[in-house]
């Protein structure tokens, strides 16, 4: 068997398995993993396997040596149908993958738990990671399991909630003035200096763990992917893992056409999105971000070429959606009972624009992956202007019967 | 095969399955699903089935006509094992049953989603809910996704981030001022009334629905369940249900013993252990219940004898922890990587009171249910006076240093 290895995605030199937050110097690209992947035949799927995501589909990742007592039960989503939008939109099947049931309900931690399996083999007893959220959440819970010191960077304007939520792990949070993109490229010279792992957005050890979703809907869909794949576009780290599940399905003979995906951004930092319309292959920086639930709101993203590069060879697309859209597929998901952040909802949004351009089918059936857990950002509901009708015991039968007359929607 | 019914828990009455909401009129006790459960060979057990947990536990649930379309994927939630508390205690093995998984990120799903089952087969198109908070976002969100007209009646002093969480969903929310008590016994009338299915805390099919949490721990400790099964008393739904999945697995010949229950209350709202402790075997009203986040905050729990008559029947116990030791807890488990909120800290403080107490043995399995998402009550995080670090990208280095030779804890 070949060693397993890292390799630029642009100009694939090749860069050892253990080099760690690292991206090729030549082309300021990141580096993705390149291992020995035989056929597998479909059987080896309909046998039951417990454990964490990193077991139960070993043969994707056999260039690792694993820890399970560090998993956290990550993975292992619900994939539920849609009742009520793919009515509206015609589509044969929509489907939401509900990475909001995560551990610390967003899908960050797919990645971070490989990231940390990664960190614990190679013998780091430091991690951290450069977060506006939900990925500092997720580095904190894991760092905190594994009984490592964990360091959570978060950038200048960071909102309160979001450092009240590393608290009750009792991680080191530092806010770090200054450029976000600057404290990025930093984070690897650093890493080495004090020998701490840093799990960043688009390592390549995140993607890997990205890609165990694309395992668990050809799983949840009886081994019959859907035709599109839609989810938001921010660093790119999340589309970039995904598809490559699908590749590695593909590669080990076990699907016959990878599904081609829908990313999402928002007109307030759409980088990726600007670039793919030009056609041009190198996104730039993007002027004054600002996003809904600030999820989505890197400027200069570092998987930004990379994703244009695999959604042009994959054949599906980039698109930018409106807030007002991100907010009407918010709510479209809570009445299918997934009360998702509005980051989340965008790739709802993003399907919901392609199926009323015509742009798929009628008889597509579609994944919309829901990221992560409205509770993450409470503020939007504030929006919804939304009271009780105040009532007394004596008062409720005449205010039922007066709702009911109305007609309450549920 | 007899017919399904509902009996009374007390005096073992019958009652008709359909009958909804009601509780024995002689005893004022709660009624319970009772239906032919022959014996399961363990073999059934181990072939994989997808679906919802009335498909996957489908001789538990024979007595339901059921529609999986109308699921959110709740249950299925990680067991993981504690790395740390473990040691601490001297238990042989601590397992954390994490039902901040479920989808709106509390073990409500699970008796919502049966309830909502039932209303559906029973022709209901009108559901509700009488709920301070985690059980009026559960049935919101189950009731938008049936397309059901939904009603949360919230008590007079529900606080105002539990009435945004349902924002979203644009249900129906109806704060009714009065007595806590008062309004859920008229639910029953009104259900009647207006056609509207009143799922309230501890309805026949919710503890339907808590049952699965014992077949999934049956399955996750490979058929091999723990000594004791620690979780937190509220209404006594959650006790009854879990206890009655594991009684129904020795039934069906499926366990040599039921494990032995410790069900924990605050001493901020302890009415069933109280009247446990006194040895007597009605409770009392509470006065002047106030818990950290409210939600075991019951002065007067509709379950509250029977649970008493379980934990007896059981050799389990039942007992009362103070705030500083679920605020202790709660921190350990951010430590495990799960980020609770402080109700469901109660379980694991009522774990280790025990374990230092020596009420059982370091041989001891024990699995401690985990039952809601940190994220539902972050007022709690003001409480730890914690703040990140400030630092500019020159001072990066030297604040990295600085943090490392103090010896930062992960």
């Amino acid at each position: 068997m070949k060693r397993a290895k890292l390799q630029c995605v642009r100009c694939f030199k090749d860069f050892p398995l253990e080099l760690v937050n690292a991206r090729c110097g030549d082309c300021d690209e990141p580096l993705e993993v390149r291992y020995d992947l035989g056929p597998i035949p479909r059987d080896w799927f309909t046998v039951p396997r417990g454990g964490p995501f990193f077991e139960r589909y070993a043969p994707f990742y056999s260039y690792l040596k694993t820890a399970p007592s560090l998993s956290l039960g990550e993975g292992g989503t619900s994939l539920i149908r849609a009742n009520h939008v793919s009515e509206r939109v015609r589509l044969r099947e929509l489907l939401f993958k509900n990475e909001t049931q995560n551990p610390t309900w967003t899908f960050k931690d797919r990645g971070t738990a490989l990231s940390l399996q990664n960190a614990f083999s190679l013998g780091y007893r430091r991690i951290g990671t450069l977060s506006s959220g939900n990925m500092g959440a997720s580095v904190a819970a894991f760092g905190s399991r594994a009984g490592m010191d964990t360091f959570i960077l978060l950038k200048e304007n960071v909102p309160g909630e979001k450092i009240d939520a590393l608290a009750v792990y009792g991680v080191k949070a530092i806010r770090v003035s200054g450029n976000y993109g600057d404290v990025y490229n930093k984070t690897s010279e650093l890493g080495n200096r004090f020998d701490i792992y840093f799990s960043i957005s688009d390592e390549p050890m995140r993607v890997e763990g990205y890609k165990s979703l694309a395992f668990e809907v050809y799983e949840q869909t009886g081994y019959n992917p859907p035709d599109y794949v839609a989810l938001p576009v921010g660093s790119g780290g999340l589309c970039r893992g995904v598809l490559k599940g699908f590749e590695e399905l593909h590669a080990a003979g076990l699907v016959g056409t990878v599904p081609r995906f829908i990313g999402v951004q928002t007109e307030g930092c759409s980088p990726t999105v600007d670039a793919y319309e030009k056609g041009i292959d190198r996104i730039e920086r993007f002027v004054d971000p600002l996003t809904l639930d600030h999820v989505l709101e890197n400027p200069y993203p570092p998987s930004g070429n990379q994703v244009i590069r695999k959604i042009r060879a994959n054949g599906g697309v980039l698109l930018k959606v409106r807030n007002d859209e991100i907010l009407n597929a918010q709510v479209l998901l809570a009445q299918e009972g997934i009360f998702a952040q509005p980051a989340s909802a965008t790739a709802l949004a993003g399907v919901i624009r392609c199926a009323e351009k015509g742009l798929m089918s009628e008889d597509a059936r579609v994944v919309s992956v829901v990221t992560g857990s409205g509770l993450k950002y409470p503020s939007v509901l504030k929006e919804f202007d939304y009271s009780p009708i105040e009532t007394s015991l004596d008062g409720l039968a005449g205010t039922l019967r007066r709702l009911i007359k109305q007609g309450a929607k549920g």
